[in-house]
């Protein structure tokens, strides 16, 4: 169960090629092999891999200018997928053409559209700030999952699974497992989703927070994770912790971060996921920004690792039954918003 | 075609860890992976390898006493099934549970009942008596098969195949496949099955005989193979060699051997393989077992190496028949009395 | 879709060990596994390579004389596909015999008839003559595929990818995508198929073709690519170069070449392919022979790379249609030939 009409990150800016590049870049998303050109004027384009002819793959082609040549035959596609060249054929025919898609950059993700391009809206985008603000810093940061894009939004619904699957990594307490998150629904133009408020109180400072502040031996901080997870599958987290002494309101003494992450299907079973937490430009040098890539790479293998496994049991037996428990009310919410807004996509 | 209301050995009972471990030992019987605890009070439990919640495998989580933490979400399984503890989940549901099958340790086979639990009878127990019995020796075998369990099954039903797959190993005279065996039906409670009878007249003293016995050079020995071969897929077997001068009676200087092998369906198109062969303990020393075992493992290959070859034959052109030669008496009759019980269980 | 009724090529025949030799040789062809045993009076044998007792492969048995023993049980099968031993046995059942097929040997390539035995005629064999004939010298090919081998036919039907899949090997020049080829129906006893006459004018000497002739500096050519492509999927070809000035008729100063490649499905999705490529065998030595046979398994391994991927996008969305062009044409009159031969010898 797949939306199309909403956008997907395809890929970080920074892995596009630059214009002048022979290298070209091509990723599948719901099933649909896409390459994506940075083009010469500065803008992207986004054709379908697959020659209209003989349906080999465009990206083993080259590049020439802002066109693609198909290395089997020689069809000679532009940025707006039609084909301005074939060898030995005088007159193209019009239907000798590619898909193409409509992109967003926003905050150095570039979506992709793959519904209905009229329906491409730009306002639909989520509000990835940290990515690219000068007031936040980050190193960004990708894997690619060989599950369902479903099992990974289940695991990013519920944090309980810190204490158990990060236990000595990001969780390192059963507190937040044990803390009842608060969770709302997010209705929005281009924000449908879940929002999941979880505030853990009183517990001891995690090590790399004394690298963003110093805090004396032995205090206690109330932390918070406030996040919304917006279809079709976007994380966008505030987290933090302030001492216990300290008002609500009193951020003076408090760490902030700010987390962007979304996941993006490949195919029915396979999963691209994209990443970063960012910490504020003025707290924190280059090793606190490589210090928490590094802590969420080993975080999010040890998640792949679990639902990875998860999935295998799945496939052993797909009859088996999930037990929803109170815990789940955040993805049992996601899911039913999923399921409604795929009927409304495709009615029956 | 599998049964279930019958006893598959899940393992050798030195393959389960000591109550203290925290290695969880998990094993697919019949597509349904299967956790096997050893339980500090010194029994054993086997728990369905899936959380009821979100059916990750338990055996990725840890263990807690006798009991075992989903390493998800936190969900805490006692050996009977029973969720006793989920993190921020005041009243535990009754449903959050998993299955629990019922086990049997006879003689270092640990067996697991997949059926009805309310039938699960000790009784149907094989006698693989010389699994642990001081008057036997051997070293416990374990292989696992790429193949369906009923091609291992034809196999051990059929030893002439002893004279080509194994004629540098176990078998090296055609005089094997040329004897015409007996074969008997075998019908008791929790013995239904096979009982095939060689004799195999008048042939060379194999080398390793000679490490139990002296025989003068040139001695002719008549030897036998006499086996249950029971359902679901369990071998017993005596065999040995006797002097041609000597009575069929007089064993006193005669090579007697007993053997244990069964057969567990791992999954539609995978088997365990479990086995063992014995010397009497006063026949023979540490180097016979090893070596007994030794070549044991090098023959099990051979027959690995054909029925995978075969399998493979069958999967390229499923529809293509086999031809039932006389030879086939025994795996006839097995395979017969196999889909009588299989259909007794699943009555149309 | 595929031709039973035809000759196939299972091997050059130095890839048949000899008569004396212990090794057997398999090859599956249409999904059926096949044995090919030289015969001691000099001629070939195939066998279905699966005993008809329980399937096994013959080749993984042994050679007796013309016989081939089944490693499993010991049955004896003749060059006749006869059981002629049974161990255990005493009358062996007329039934006990596995398939076999008519070869044919010519020119070196061993071909095999998979339809209709009553059919199988020597006339229909291709004229591969330069496979074996003094007058040329080669150094024979084999590449195995893991497409269908009807992308492989495509592919040779239409020599436009010269120019682009060989841009750095075989083609150099887009002239030779830019000529129109020209596609004439080839219908006679044995060679349904089609012609190709690919002329590309006043081209630059290829650096090899000096090895056979020696050109003044600045020559430029005449070259010409002439082939007909026949059912079920052989290449015989002439190609060649001459000096613009000569008369078309005028060959002293001309290089020819003769190449043979032909297509045998193994499976729905693989292929084996026979080639080489011959040239005069006065003109040129060894290092031109072998120089040639590199070019060529050089050039076959990036059409190999390009299928796959080909492939690989066919696979993951089957529906997609291709786009027939005119450059098609005679990949199109190919694909119907066969598609009217096959519903021709399988009647609804």
């Amino acid at each position: 169960m797949w939306l199309r009409n909403c956008w997907y990150v395809i890929a970080w800016d920074h892995e596009i090629p630059a214009a002048g590049s022979p290298t070209l870049f091509s990723r599948t998303v719901l099933g649909e092999p896409i390459l994506v050109l940075r083009k010469e004027s500065g803008g992207f384009a986004a054709l379908e891999d697959r020659c209209c002819h003989r349906l080999a793959p465009l990206s083993i082609g080259r590049r020439e200018g802002d066109c693609v040549r198909c290395g089997y035959h020689g069809l000679k596609f532009d940025a707006a997928g039609q084909c301005v060249d074939a060898p030995g054929i005088p007159v193209i025919p019009e239907k000798a053409r590619v898909r193409t898609y409509p992109l967003a950059l926003k905050n150095r993700w570039l979506f992709v559209w793959m519904g209905d391009p009229a329906k491409a809206d730009p306002q639909l985008l989520p509000d990835n700030f940290s990515c690219e603000d000068p007031a936040w810093k980050h190193k960004p940061g990708y894997l690619h999952y060989d599950t369902p894009y479903l099992l990974v939004c289940d695991n990013l619904l519920d944090f309980s699974h810190l204490s158990y699957v990060h236990e000595k990594t990001l969780g390192g307490t059963t507190a937040i497992a044990q803390a009842r998150p608060e969770i709302e629904r997010v209705d929005g133009p281009g924000m449908a989703g879940v929002k999941v408020t979880r505030r853990v109180g009183g517990v001891p400072v995690p090590p790399y927070y004394r690298r963003m502040r110093s805090f004396p031996d032995g205090q206690l901080l109330d932390r918070w994770f406030i996040y919304e997870f917006l279809l079709p599958g976007t994380l966008l987290m505030h987290s933090g912790g302030r001492p216990v002494d300290d008002a609500p309101d009193d951020l003076r003494n408090a760490v902030r971060l700010h987390s962007c992450q979304t996941l993006t299907p490949e195919s029915e079973a396979s999963t691209h996921y994209f990443f970063q937490q960012s910490h504020p430009a003025d707290q924190g040098d280059d090793a606190l920004t490589e210090g928490i890539y590094q802590s969420l790479v080993t975080a999010f293998n040890e998640d792949r690792d679990m639902i990875t496994a998860q999935h295998r049991n799945i496939q052993r037996n797909p009859q088996a039954p999930m037990l929803p428990l109170p815990i789940d009310g955040a993805l049992v919410q996601f899911r039913r918003l999923l399921a409604q807004q795929a009927a409304a996509e495709s009615p029956q």
